[in-house]
């Protein structure tokens, strides 16, 4: 099968209301076909920053020509654009505010185009609502195999929107990154990346520093540590992660996205 | 494809037990190819009225012939029957507790019968969870092409239990509405449709009331006004909504679901 | 159809982050045509008591065949094993730490393996997200038909890890049981079957004790008594329930998980 017809959605709009509902009612009008999988909706209302973290983190466990859709949207209605993406033989829809900017910077662009082919949507489309009046229609169509060159006009990526990430810093004393993200068992997602750490040589490392806490050692599991220890590890995207063996680490070190975390490399 | 073979769920039975999961399960052992869609479990228990809302507001963004099953059901296990409704080219299964009133009293009845055909439901069925021994087979079937008057014997909408919805009241001073639904972004749906105001000339408008706030105007999407400033939109179902560009309208003036919203039409 | 191509999932990993999402992403990279349903990712994290009563309650509602994932893993990444089983012809596939309790101990092993071939997992398995590294893959090849010994070599039952259950206790003055589970709507499930109550003469049966209260009988619905009142029922999985009409059993009564509740017998 060459298109698995698969759309993945992630957004800020919750389980309350009945919003996602109705984008996948507006997918499965355009096709029928379509296998639609929740990556989340509990982004915080607007939170650009964390929908991007979101997407970049998890659209390659899907199949390839997956298409995954982004909204987080606190321009709709406004002129911002509606954007959509090739990248690593995955397709990408979303606002052009942000929500891409992993994958526009760090991956090889096999295509960019502007999402403004009308025909592609229905004939009413709200103010408040591109999500489903536009987006879905677009990824239901995506999804079914319409080439991305008919979604609209091709742009450069020096168009788009993207954060202000700060990059995370190497220099001969070790590595400063930031808290990128907390998940519900209290573990803490570091902007450090495997790749990161590789470029040092392991004798050289001295400890890992968050807050007022010192770890020791990168460790392979979470059971390698005494219960209640805190730890690191590598996590299952790649990034170095702060936790606690059947405890929670972020409760435990009272720390929030942004802190800095510092692996100091001691060269002596 | 005649019939697409799709059901929507809208409950009260929350994601933290696997009641959903259940329905999901009886729904696959009738019809294992129906494909199911989530519009809502976070009705609040036994909210009827905003299972009527939710389904009101969301059925026409999907295909024709859906199953739409509403299932928030305090009288369950009681002598109140169960009715499958064709209306608008859809289905609808519910108990007859008024959770499809707006479908019964704004859309032509193609078809209304009472769920009582035995033959249809497991050999054991629940005295408290019908939602998943009767209306989950029942849809099933329904979806997969079962005409609805297999279900049970034709009934007359004035047998069928309709809440008792304040209607919206327009004379010559404008229109008063009420605060019908809060989203999770503050958004504040009114019960004013865009078809009331078009009842009055455009210039006999002289503003929106709700609580101790006047908004001027009705703006085309939500940047059109500064942000964290008041506005007034036309949202995607076509309802008049209070919201603010960029905050949480709701939180700001206090509002609650009833509270009255008038727009003013000054005729000199 | 042989093979309905059915997942279900029962996990401690919430809806805020993407962890459900990429299971399921794994899950389509092997078994493009697979259908997966979520029972319930809101067990409390690291909880295998409320896993295993989750699947107990649930798995039968499902078609034969259906492969079930159950993903409450505290101990990942250490040398606990996985375990896929196969009862009622239904399959299981977990961690090795008592979250099949039920099935093991209750129904006839069809067959019991521990899975460790290699050859279907993906070249990279994380040490900290076995669910979707290992379990979904493996149950992916399962629902899409692999035989169960091709996971790994055959068990015993008494080489797994069993949760430590109270068992209900029955003589002549009755029978004495446990909550076991209280759901969103307050209702309190206990451990005493159908099955148990038959065993004594109707015309025994003296009272049900919880707390403080008493209540006189068991209610065939919910309606049978006045608004408020306490009463008990046989809930939809066969168990005996403290309920309320129209009211929150739990918080009126304020009963917790393991609380004793007791039917007396009085054989006079």
């Amino acid at each position: 099968m060459k298109f698995p017809n698969l759309i993945t959605l992630t957004t800020d709009f919750g389980l309350e209301d009945a919003y996602v509902g109705q984008i996948k009612g507006a997918i499965y009008r355009r096709n029928i076909h379509a296998r639609i999988i929740d990556l989340t909706h509990a982004v915080e209302a607007h939170d650009i920053m964390t929908a991007a973290v979101t997407i970049r983190s998890s659209y390659h466990y899907f199949p390839k020509t997956c298409v995954h859709m982004v909204v987080v949207d606190p321009g709709v209605g406004s002129q911002r654009k509606i954007i959509a993406l090739k990248a690593d033989d995955h397709l990408f829809i979303a606002p052009d505010n942000g929500a891409l900017t992993f994958i526009l910077r760090d991956k090889k662009i096999q295509a960019l185009h502007r999402v403004s082919n009308r025909s592609l949507f229905p004939d009413e489309v709200s103010a408040t609502f591109h999500g489903r009046d536009i987006m879905a229609p677009v990824a239901a169509a995506l999804a079914d195999g319409l080439d991305i060159t008919n979604v609209g006009p091709a742009i450069k990526d020096d168009e788009c929107v993207q954060l202000d990430i700060q990059k995370t810093q190497l220099d001969e004393h070790g590595i400063t990154g930031r808290v990128i993200h907390i998940d519900r068992f209290g573990n803490i997602q570091t902007s450090i990346t495997s790749g990161n750490i590789s470029i040092y040589q392991p004798s050289s490392f001295a400890g890992i520093f968050i807050r007022s806490n010192k770890i020791n050692a990168i460790s392979s599991t979470y059971s390698d540590t005494e219960e209640g220890e805190l730890l690191a590890v590598i996590d299952s995207a790649g990034h170095l992660e702060i936790a606690m063996n059947r405890g929670n680490a972020s409760e435990k070190i009272e720390c929030k996205i942004g802190d800095p975390v510092t692996i100091v490399m001691d060269r002596e």
